[in-house]
């Protein structure tokens, strides 16, 4: 039975907002053998991975966590597990992240209300806070970075304003944790979902989560042991709360299952855990602030190169996400033509965009491992390539030789220093 | 910063009924470099796990396609999105795992009826037909092997009154898929979900489904384009139909990924797809015949050792599980201390059981990579050892002989066939 070949996937640069490029080290963490869930060894495993989420959601909430499933799953369970049929839940929507909030928020049972900006750009915070005191909704639910627009919506005033009025206020923090900060409780946010396989670079399949003793309040009150699990003289008991419609996705019962109690729920999914363990610890001893920095650095860079290129940014420069970048198709051009030729000549990938930026846009990300000075002058000096062969017009050279002058640039000021 | 160390886990010989211990070349897989979700040699690999599981799942059917999540997440996909509010599930319980199917349907918004008989046996299929007629339900949701009590409940009958009768048929077979025969359709089930972690020996993580044209047609019949893909234009179109309670496990949303039309949804989880494609390959590279005799072998083996130890099973030995042997606990012996001193003098993991049966039983799994004949000799071995020294008489040495008898005989078998 030799029908399907041994896997032998492409060495590729990865330079898409996500999924990027794994460190070797995680992806050598993966290939370790297994443990068994309640294994004393795996559970310690499981308790430092909590106690590393912490530190990168800059928090001091108890519960942080990663929900098995890919970043959305962690959206839903934040969503499913706080939404009671019928509460308000107010989402202003700046990109396609924001319509799967109200998706997500509305299949929960809510009923939602939605306020949209110009794709391109971010709300005006007081826009929001205004819709807040006219609606009164029980949660705002934002997203932090939008990758489908290139665009990271300041939260810090309209965390203060939930909290003053106590109003839920849950934030998508997918695209921006571990590459930008994310300031859990300084910004007041009750709830965050974070993702992997973007700016912490780990394979898709967990979606870490924090949330705080407001947000437990209500799970504990809506809590209901798992049948099978509970006391059997009480197996025809049915409580009185409205239960959570899920139960892979009710937080009060993962929760116990990652507490002392260790409650069974789910089987934790043993090597996803392994590498977002090692992804956390390359995290924590890079420190925030340096990956940041780095971050901060390798998109001027790439944004230096693209403009020296003659092409223009989509989006508002002054909301900028910062591990994202937007560049205007030009006019004639095919996108999709300019990508295949980057997979295959180059082994590149960048990204093209979804519903009304479809073919209008091409999105490069500079995220996680894949965020890089060896990545980002191959892509500028590839683009250039494709786009001259394609007949396009530019300024051969100076692409890399502008993102050079950054690096150059920064290197004298870590001298200076 | 060095807080945390690196990671370095035991090497365990895991013989509970999952997770299990994972085929190097499987973990080999997992620490491949990862493609973009849509890069053609992905979707490649994608499109060939779709075939491979369908030979699995002894199917026909189009859709055979892991969800991404542990194994509950696939009950739950299959559950909710089949399930309009108010559908009658009927339930047969005879164990932990059929009261998950309750949960999961109530939480759903099914009205469900569920009957259950006494843990450590199974329906007869005709008093489940019976029940059938009676409550008339949409839906019968069943588990095939019960790891809660080692039971295994034969499907045939109830499947062909299912069809018959048009009852959608769902299944969980998460602890008997490639180790015990599943067959989706020669059984007339309608959708089948099984698991990673037991008998196909892959890290929990993702949950392998497989569903017919009859589920199909119930999908469609709820679809909906995710907010933020449809059409602008449309944007505020809300259809009239109920929509799927979640869009995480919105299947007809997850089929539109899986089709060639690779409509974005989550990002697929490429490290673990990576694993369950190898996994699938050295599953069907055995055969599955070959596979299910490898398990009966093992099973045999080990019943003989605890039979000669003087250790009774729990349950209906008619009715047994292949792959899961429940074994009493005897009088004045504390299971735990037991299964604490395995783990950490031998470095093997046995199981105990859930909920009533919490305390009564030990569960050994002989479960794919676990299953073999090392594995079973030594757990025998250690499980002897630690009786005696835990003050409990017994036949000492007797069975690994008894083991290693019956390994003995089933070569002379091959021999003269």
């Amino acid at each position: 039975m030799n029908k399907y070949k041994e896997l032998n996937p492409s060495l590729r640069t990865i330079m898409t907002p996500g999924p990027v490029e794994v460190d070797p080290r995680v992806l050598r963490a993966m290939s370790f053998p297994i443990l068994g869930q309640f294994d004393p060894e795996f559970t310690m495993l499981m308790n430092e991975t909590m106690e590393m989420l912490r530190d990168v959601f800059q928090t001091s909430n108890e519960w942080s966590f990663p929900v098995d499933g890919t970043s959305r799953s962690g959206i839903e369970a934040v969503l499913v597990s706080i939404i009671q049929p019928g509460d308000k839940v107010l989402v202003p929507i700046f990109g396609r992240f924001g319509h799967l909030l109200v998706e997500i928020a509305q299949r929960s049972g809510a009923e939602v209300v939605f306020m949209e900006t110009e794709w391109g750009s971010v709300f005006d915070p007081q826009i929001v806070i205004e819709a807040i005191h006219t609606h009164k909704p029980d949660i705002v639910a934002l997203v932090h970075g939008e990758t489908s627009t290139g665009q990271m919506q300041p939260l810090a005033e309209i965390g203060k304003m939930c909290r003053q009025l106590d109003i839920l206020f849950v934030v998508d923090a997918v695209a921006t944790i571990g590459g930008v900060p994310v300031k859990t409780d300084a910004w007041h946010i009750d709830a965050v979902i974070g993702g992997t396989q973007k700016c912490i670079s780990v394979p898709s399949g967990m979606a870490p989560i924090t949330y705080n003793q407001r947000i437990e309040t209500k799970l504990r009150s809506r809590k209901q042991i798992e049948r099978g699990l509970r006391d059997p003289a009480s197996l025809d008991h049915e409580p009185s709360l409205v239960p959570v419609r899920s139960n892979y996705f009710d937080l009060s019962q993962i929760q116990d299952y990652w507490s002392s109690a260790r409650l069974n729920h789910h089987t934790e999914a043993t090597s996803m855990l392994y590498g977002l363990h090692e992804g956390l610890r390359i995290l924590l001893q890079e420190g925030l602030e340096d990956r940041f920095a780095r971050h901060e650095l390798n998109e001027k860079a790439l944004v230096q190169g693209i403009k020296a290129m003659g092409l223009s940014l989509y989006g508002d420069e002054d909301s900028k996400l910062p591990c994202v970048t937007c560049i205007n198709i030009p006019a004639g051009m095919d996108g999709e033509t300019v990508r295949n030729k980057l997979l295959q000549d180059f082994g590149i990938e960048i990204a093209s965009s979804f519903g009304p930026l479809k073919g209008k846009i091409w999105r490069i990300g500079t995220m996680g491992y894949s965020c890089n000075r060896k990545n980002v002058l191959h892509v500028l000096g590839a683009l250039e390539a494709v786009l001259i062969h394609e007949g396009h017009k530019l300024p051969a050279g100076e692409a890399v030789q502008a993102a050079l002058s950054v690096y150059a640039e920064s290197s004298k000021e870590e001298v200076s220093c």
